[in-house]
């Protein structure tokens, strides 16, 4: 599809240096986190806004698929280039461009890494809360697309809550502005919550305008260590139901925490059914105040043991295992399905008992994490892919687990996207009066199919 | 339009009692908040969903303009039929379904009284923050519709924050569900954003999730007065870059004060040029903190005297004068354009000084007030409409404000909706590219237009 004068084009707007088409390219550029690859034709890396302009502009002329990528952290195929032609590698583009603290406001360019927004807004005295665990790697601009979130989400929101405006390239290389600097007030609907959250598929965006908050004064991180799974799920609810709103509560099955003592040798409790992580903020006497409830709920609800940290160091020590889940799966087997099923927090405990219930039918094991607080929960189911008949039965185990996850009242994804991995099960979520609305704004976004194609709405890889 | 058959068919879905058609009803419904009146052919009330269903079904087959209208409180005319047809009047559909206190969920129909709902999660220990100043009157679907905001914005956001889930009928009968009732994380755009703020174009709410917060321990509530506007201006930057964040920052000229000292004779300083209205909410400790570093900050910029209320008595007379503003205005001239210019919260001081120039420059009086801590400001420029020289001076004034507000990055509203009054300046604020998508997008949810038509992307009324 690809002619050599169309890349000729795409070299004169980005520079050759800019444009990549070795095979050993193409392979690295052909997936995500997710594990299902498939080739692009050529790497575009735009340096700004006009670039990106030009590109689009070629590739719309040309008709070919572009597919937008930070850092690719995403878990469901979103920066997967399903139809090949054009990826569009966006982390050149990574300027803050202003941080404003009196109206707390970053404006930056999509290729900025999470973590180095969040260090330039501590700097300016500022907090940017959304963490997803990708953080030191993903970018702002694929956590717009996947709307990440992050523990922190169920005290202060994941990034959605965080949008105000978006600079974007159509799909026939117009820009378009979308809301404003102001904090959440705009005339009109909110047109940047049809790109957040659309994994590429409405708009590239271009440059963005952050909501900034202040950060807690102090905070207080505490371990709660229980026999039966249930009884950390049930302090949940108890948490939440006292009126109580932890900046973080983080739970562990059984396997996670074996996986991450076998992975990191730091003492876990690995014959404990399930732990908790809970982090508190805020100002010092309130702090104080929510530790203590905490600690007495955690322990009503049958804790064995519950660890304060003291200092800066043993939070650290504390959070050590929640962080490398995700490295001590990988090595607990090849493959892997990391949802991000999320329900009403008040069914929390419901969903860890139907994942149980899956797991067993299915004789695949669940490794159970995930942010509880806010009813996002992180199911990992592991296999070996080389393994036919294993990897069939993870992939009913999944599929139930997307449909048990509905059957609640949840959500396919609380922050990994859609993606394709997800896609076939989307109408099920949407109902068909909204996939059906859903494909005709993409329609109006992108007439031509041409923004990472075959994802979302307009659903054309393989299941599994 | 409406022969006699159509009308019987509508008769059979909400019974007689509920279809109006005297020319007395119709005057009544020709107009909310804002002073043009357009007449509708009928006003249908309908009970629930599935007769607002019926309804729309039949108006679309006849092709029948359909304007929802809650309490009409409106202030840009979103609530008038400007193409006649029929008022879909939705306050009988006043139901709160739930109130989900560990979910901090409320589930509700579009006619609820803002201030019910309010009150009733109050019962269930919880907060629902938007408080426009209409909200013993307005309903939620028109807080939607309009995306309210209030006093509390500044610190808890607005209307657009809280909506998780909304149930609407589309243009062609069809039941669409948007969002979950989980907080704030779903797969996919928040769909739930195109219906909000687009003031009854897209769809016909039926029912909606609301987001609830925990309510604050406490609260004090301070007056300070000035002998300048500008230092009154000054302290609203000065307290936002200390990096506090008042609950409620309401702001009032001298013109604003004289107003309402003549309508209510409370003893206000009529000699003052402003007043700053501030209020901070939270844990004892904080407040408590805040408050002595706000009247430290209003000393600095000149206040001439600050109270601080001391008993839930004193909190009520303070707000008094900011409450009575409308009644107040309303007996100063027969005509008023109250808007809802909003700016960064830097820029407050320079739209403060740019109003003040431009009630010189076209000789009218612009009351100044509104929510200053989040930029939000309601210049109100009074007239007697009868007089046409005056009038027009009014006129001008009104669109140089416009032009002004969006020089400064600003929105043209902030709370009160676009209707017809601003929609000849909509295209400016979006731009032309995002002035065809809103057109586009507004097609794709009712290709024939007949939701509340002529207003918004598709303004068809007359400029005044």
């Amino acid at each position: 599809m690809l002619n050599s004068e169309i890349v000729n084009q795409l070299v004169k707007v980005v520079g050759k240096k800019h444009v990549l088409n070795e095979l050993e390219d193409m392979v690295i550029y052909s997936n995500d986190a997710l594990m299902f690859s498939y080739l692009p034709e050529l790497v575009i890396q735009p340096a700004n806004r006009d670039e990106v302009v030009a590109v689009v502009k070629i590739a719309a002329q040309y008709q070919i698929p572009v597919t937008c990528r930070g850092a690719a952290t995403c878990l469901s195929g979103g920066a997967t280039p399903l139809k090949g032609g054009i990826v569009l590698e966006m982390t050149r583009m990574n300027r803050i461009h202003k941080i404003d603290a009196i109206n707390r406001v970053a404006v930056v360019e999509p290729g900025v890494i999470t973590f180095d927004l969040i260090k330039q807004a501590a700097v300016a005295g500022l907090l940017y809360p959304p963490d997803p665990s990708s953080m030191k790697e993903s970018t702002i601009g694929g956590n717009i697309a996947e709307c990440a979130g992050g523990p922190k989400g169920v005290k202060y929101g994941i990034t959605r809550n965080f949008v105000l405006a978006i600079e974007a390239v159509l799909a026939d290389g117009t820009i378009v502005e979308m809301g404003n600097d102001i904090d959440g007030e705009m005339c009109g609907p909110d047109w940047t919550m049809l790109v957040t959250g659309s994994e590429g598929t409405m708009a590239v965006i271009t440059r963005i305008s952050l909501r900034l908050v202040r950060p807690p004064q102090t905070k207080k991180t505490m371990l709660a260590i229980y026999d039966d799974l249930e009884d950390a799920a049930r302090t949940v609810s108890k948490t939440m139901a006292a009126g109580i709103i932890p900046t973080t509560l983080e739970i562990m099955n059984n396997q996670s925490i074996v996986a991450v003592e076998n992975y990191l040798k730091i003492g876990l409790p690995v014959k404990a059914g399930g732990l908790l992580l809970i982090e508190v903020d805020g100002v010092p006497s309130t702090v104080e105040e929510n530790a203590h409830k905490i600690v007495a709920i955690c322990n009503q609800c049958g804790a064995t043991e519950v660890k304060v940290a003291k200092t800066a160091e043993e939070t650290e020590d504390l959070w050590r295992a929640r962080r490398a889940v995700g490295a001590a799966f990988g090595r607990v087997a090849p493959s892997k399905y990391a949802e991000d099923s999320t329900v009403p927090r008040s069914l929390v405990p419901e969903l860890i008992k139907r994942m149980c219930v899956i797991g067993e039918k299915y004789n695949v094991p669940i490794f159970i994490c995930g942010h509880a607080g806010d009813g996002n929960m992180h199911p990992t189911i592991l296999f070996d892919k080389r393994n036919r008949e294993e990897t069939e039965r993870a992939n009913q185990a999944l599929d139930e687990l997307h449909l048990v996850t509905l059957e609640l009242g949840g959500t396919l994804s609380g922050e990994h996207g859609i993606g394709f991995a997800k896609a076939p099960f989307l109408r099920a979520e949407t109902g068909d009066v909204g996939y059906q609305m859903g494909k005709d704004i993409k329609t109006v976004f992108d007439p031509d199919n041409i923004l990472n194609p075959g994802k979302m709405f307009f659903f054309e890889g393989e299941l599994h």
